[in-house]
C-alpha cells in the first residue's frame, strides 16, 4: 500500500499516519518528492484494508500495490487448473462446451437436446431447475423434478450435468443431482451462497455479475476457494452498459485478461451476452478465437416454444452448424473438440 | 405489446405471429403503415412475456406497452404508502432519517451513536450484524451478538432497528430482533431472499443494486409484495458507472422518477453513494431537496477506528451539523424533522 | 509516478527501467517489499507520460501520484475564481442562473422569454444559434440570424448572452455577438475547438461530455486555460449509463467533487440531465442544495411548440415557480438570487 | 411512431394529440386496449421528431417504429458496400488490415513500419499527423510534415494512407495527402466535421465514440452520407464502461449487429479497445472470427521508444506473428488476406 499525502502535510499528521500503519505490524518508508510526500507500507497489506486511511488528516490518495486475491491468482498455481466434471475436463486442450435448454421443461425435450448436443461436440449438459427471473410472474423452473430428469438423462447419455443453485437452502439437494453447481450472474456477490458451495468439493461454474469488474469476479472465486474448493470455472456472460442493441455487452477482452490473472479456466456464454439467436454463433467464434476454455450455450429443440429465453436459444440444427465452425477455429488456436464430435462433424 | 414487423413480411409469417399471440387468449389488431406493418396485442400482456417473439420470422421489434410491475405501480394505490416501523413512519411529512454505524462493533459505541443520532433528529437506528464484504478476508460482522446489542439499545432509546439480512436461512433470526429488514444492493436480485422476506410482514428496506435500473428495482419490490408484504421502502444508493471519482454514481434523478412511478416511500443513502465522508452532507442535502422521504447515514463515534466503512462514516458532531441543514432544507420543500430534534437543533 | 514491478523481476530489468526514467531527468528511488519491488520516480512526472512503462519487461503497474492538470487545480489559485460575464458574476455568493430557449426561434419568443426569466431571477440569457443534433435531419438552428437576435435582446434587457459554438470556423463570428461561449457535451474533447476558444479571452461555459470523467472534464478545462483563458465555468449535465428512465444520469456528486478539486465555478444543467420537464425542478433543487454556483435551464414560452427540446423545456410559469423554491434553498446553503428577483418573487 | 397514453386520458387530450400529429401530414389510428389507448401515427415519422409529444397532457410513452437513419440502413443498398481506397478494397472477401504507427515520428520509422506491415498482409498504412490528446501537455503530432512523409511512403510502397482529421479547417490539407480520412472517437459527434468530410468524396473511416451506441454511430455515418459521400467504413474500438482492467470495453457484438443493420463495411481496432499490447492479438482474432471486414492496428518498430501509445503498439515481429493466425482464422470464416501476404507468411 502506498499513501500519497496532500501538499503541505504537517509532520504531526505524517507521524500519526505512520503510527497507525505500524501499529498493525507493517513497516513504513517515507519518500519526499518535489510536490508530494509518499509513505510506503511494507508487510501484510491485507491488514490495512480496514484502516480508513482516506479519512486521516493529510492523506490524498491510497494506492494498493498487491492484489486482494491470492488463491485465484496466477502465481498461486504452477500451471493452469484443470477442473474435472464427471468424465469431462475444463481448462485442457479440449474445448469444453456446455449445452442444453435454458429450463428443463420435460423428459423428451431434455433427452433430445442432450443427445443432439453430444453428437455435435458438447461435453456437458446444462438445464435450469431453479430459474432466477426478473419478474415474479415468470416461469421459475420445475425444481426438484427437473433435477431428477437431469440425472436420468445423465445416466443415459453419460453427459455430466450443470445446473444453477440460487439459495443456500437448495445447495444440498442440487448437489445430490448435479455434477457442477452454477452460480448465476445475479448471485455472484451472494456471499452466503459462495461460502456454501465452497464447503462442498463439487465443481462450481461462477458467472460474472452484470456490474462486476474482473477483480470482483476473482474475489468472488476467492470466496469459494477460501472454503477449500479449488474447482472453480469462471464464465464471461456480458456486462451492463449504456448499449441497448444487445441484452448485455459481451466483454470479450475479459477472456484474455482473466487467462493472464488467474490459473482458473475461463469460458464464455454467448447466449446471455447477446440475447438474440443470430448473435450466438459470432460471439461463440470470437470467444474461442480469443482463447476461451469452453462455451456455455442455450439450445432447445423448438426455440419458439421455449418457456424461457426462447429468443436466444439455438435450435439443434443451428447448434450443430455452429459447432462445425467452432471446431475449425479451435484448431487454429491450438484447441480441439472431442474426438467423437470430430467424427460426427 | 406491439409487434413491429420487418419490411416485406409475408402474409403467412404475419398469420403465424397472430395465431401464436391469439392462442394465449389475446386479441390482435393489424395496422399497415407505409413502411412497416404493426400488430397490436390486446389483453393480458404478461402472458406474452414468455413468447420468444423476436425469434419468429418477420419480427423486427417488440415494444411493451404496459409496465411489468403492478402492486408497486403508482396506480395500484390511492395515495402514497406510509410504512410504519416501530413508532417511526416512512413516507409521511416527517423526514425519516436512519443512522448508525456500518457494523455493530460493541455495546458502548452503539449506545453512544444511538443517543447522539436520536438527539440530532434520526428516527431509526441502523447497524450491521451480518456484513456483505467484497473480499472473503474482511471483517464480516458480529452476527447474532450484534442483533442482541441492537435490541438492547432499542429498549433503552426507543429507536426502531434496521439491519441487513443476507441469507434465506438468517431471515427468521434477524426478524426476531429487527424492526425492519434490509436487503443490500448485492442481494437486490437474490430472488429467494426477496420471496422469503415477502412472506413475513416485517417492513423491508430494499436497496437498489449497483447495476439495477429503476425498473429492476421496482420488479424486486414486486417480488416482495407478490408474497403479501406491502411494507417496502426503496433506497437509492448509487449505481456503477465509468466515473471513478466517487465509489458509486449517486443517481439523484431516480428519487423524483421513483416518486412518480410508485406509491412506495423512497429514501437515499448518501454514505454509500459517495464513499467519502466529505460527500455525505452535500448528497444528503440534494436528496432532501429533490423530495426523498428519508436518509440512511453511516455514523461512528470515531470513524478512524471503524472496523468497516470508516472512510465514509460521519462523526457524531458531523452528523449533528449536517442534520441542522437537513432540517432547514426539509422545511423549504414541505417536510420536517421530528419535533424533538427541532428543539435539540 | 510509482512503478510496481512483477514478482521475480530481474536486476537487469530493474536497471533498465531506472535508466529510462532517469534519462528523462527524474530521480528514482527503489523500495523492496516482501512481495513486490517499487520504483518511486521523483521529479517532473509529466515527462513520464509518454514513456510506455507498462510495455517494459518486469513492470506490473504504474501508479500516477500527481494530478495531470495544473491551472485548473484548486492549489493553483488562492481562492475560488469569479468569472465575470457582462454584468453578471459566476462563482460568487449570488447564484448565477442562465435561462432561455433551447434554440432561438424568433424575435418575439426570445424577448418574451428573456424578460420573464430575468424577472424570475435569471442573470444570463441562453439561446442556441448553431445546434448539434444527433440526426442530420433535425432542425439545426437559425445560425447568424439567431446571434443577431440574441444581441438585440441583450441590448433591451441587459442580460449577457451565452450561446454554443460548434466549429473552429465559427468562433470569431460567435464571439462577436456572445458574452460567453458554450462548448457542448459532444465537443468537450474537440481539442481544436478548446484551443481556439482558449485563445480568446471571452468566458467559456464548458459542458461535461457524456462519457467524460471528472478528470477528463478538468483536462478539457486545462486545454482552454493553457492558451491563457482562465475564465472557464464547468457544467454538470448528466453522463451516459445503463439507466434509461432518464435521458442521462445526472451525476450530482460531481458538483461537490469538482468544488474540491478546482477553483473554477461549477454549475448544473437540470434540463439535459433529466430530459423530461417534470424532472427539471427536483434536479435544480438538488444542485443548489449540493453547492452548485448556478444553473442552466431551458425555458420556452410554449414548450409544446418548441422546435427542439420541447420535452424538457419549462414554461415561463413553471420557471418562475421553480425559481421561488431555488431562492429559498439557496438561502439555506448561504447563497442568494439577485435582489431584483427577490423582490419580484 | 406509436403513442401510448396514460390510463384515464380524456377525450379532449386524445383529440389534441391527434390534431398535432395530423397537422404535420400524418394519419393517426386509435386502438383502445384494456388498460391503455394507443395512437399509431402513419406517414413520415421524421416530421414527428421535433414534436415534444412527451410534454403533451395524457402521453405516457412514445415508441419509434422506424429507424432514424436511412442511407446507412441495410435496406438502402442491394448488397454490402465495397469502399475502395487507392488499390485496396474494404468490405470484400479480402480482409482489409490497416496498420502503422500511432504517430508519424520520422521518415525512417515510417518506411520500416510500412514495408513490414505490407509484407505481413496489411493493405493500408495508418499514421497520425494531428493527434487528439487528453492532456494539453502531450505530444500532438508532427502535423503537415507527417502528411508529407505519409505521401512519400505511399509512393514507395503503394500502400494507401489513412490519417485522422480533427478540425474542419484541416480537412482540405489532409485530403490533399490522405487516401482515407479518419474521424476519431472523440469527434464522432463533431457534426461540423462530419458534414465537412461528407462534402468530399474521399473515403472516411468513422470510429465509434466512447459513449456512442450502435444507433449513434449509424446516425454519425448518416451525417456524412447525407452530404453525398457514401464511402464510409465503421470502426468498433471499445466503449467506456465501469471495467478498468482494459482501457475501453471492446464491444465485440457490435460487429455482427452492425453487419445486420447496415451495408457499410465494419472493421475493428484492437489496439485502442484493449490498450495493452498483449491484448491486441486476442481481440484481433475475435474480431475476425466474428465477421469483421478488417482491422486497424498500431505497430511501431520500437514500441518502448514510441512518442504515443507505446503501451499498446505491436512490434514488427509481433504484428507479423499475429497476422499468420489472422490469416488462418480468416480462412475458416470465408475470408482471406492478400495473396502476397499469404506467400510471405
Amino acid at each position: 500500500m502506498i499513501i500519497v499525502t496532500k501538499p503541505g502535510i504537517q509532520e504531526a499528521e505524517l507521524d500519526h499516519i505512520r503510527e497507525r500503519v505500524e501499529s498493525l505490524g507493517l513497516r513504513t518508508h517515507v519518500s519526499r518528492g518535489e510536490q508530494r510526500t509518499i509513505v510506503g507500507c511494507i508487510g501484510d497489506e491485507e491488514r490495512l484494508q480496514e484502516l480508513p486511511l482516506l479519512s486521516m488528516a493529510g492523506v490524498e490518495q491510497v494506492l494498493p500495490v498487491l492484489k486482494p486475491y491470492k488463491l485465484a491468482a496466477r502465481e498461486f498455481s504452477a500451471g493452469p487448473t484443470l477442473v474435472r466434471v464427471g468424465g469431462a475436463e475444463i481448462g485442457g486442450s479440449e474445448l469444453a462446451v456446455i449445452a442444453g435448454p435454458c429450463s428443463v421443461e420435460g423428459r423428451e425435450m431434455l433427452r433430445e437436446t442432450a443427445f443432439a448436443v453430444q453428437d455435435a461436440g458438447a461435453r456437458l449438459l446444462r438445464g435450469g431447475a431453479f430459474k432466477p427471473r426478473t419478474s415474479p410472474y415468470s416461469f421459475r423452473g420445475l425444481g426438484e423434478q427437473a433435477l431428477e430428469l437431469l440425472a436420468e438423462v445423465r445416466r443415459e447419455s453419460g453427459l455430466p450435468v450443470v445446473t444453477e443453485v440460487m439459495d443456500t437452502r437448495q445447495v444440498d439437494i442440487v448437489a445430490q443431482y448435479a455434477d457442477m453447481l452454477q452460480i448465476g450472474a445475479r448471485n455472484m456477490q451472494n456471499f452466503a451462497l459462495l461460502s456454501e458451495v465452497g464447503r462442498l468439493h463439487r465443481p462450481v461454474l461462477l458467472k460474472r455479475g452484470m456490474s462486476a469488474t474482473v477483480l470482483d469476479l476473482l474475489l468472488a472465486a476467492e470466496y469459494i476457494m477460501a472454503q477449500g474448493n479449488m474447482n472453480v470455472v469462471l464464465c464471461e456472460r456480458g456486462i451492463r452498459t449504456f448499449e441497448t442493441a444487445t441484452r448485455n455487452t459481451f466483454d470479450l477482452a475479459a477472456i484474455p485478461v482473466l487467462k493472464r490473472e488467474t490459473h482458473l479456466p475461463v469460458i464464455a456464454d454467448p447466449s446471455h451476452a447477446g440475447g438474440r439467436r443470430e448473435l450466438v454463433a459470432p460471439l461463440a467464434y470470437a470467444a474461442v478465437a480469443a482463447g476461451a476454455d469452453g462455451l456455455m450455450v442455450e439450445v432447445h429443440p423448438n426455440p419458439e416454444q421455449a418457456l424461457s429465453d426462447g429468443d436466444q436459444s439455438l435450435s439443434l440444427a443451428e447448434f450443430e452448424s455452429m459447432m462445425r465452425v467452432v471446431g475449425e477455429l479451435a484448431g487454429v488456436v491450438g484447441r480441439r473438440l472431442p474426438a467423437t464430435a470430430a467424427v460426427a462433424a
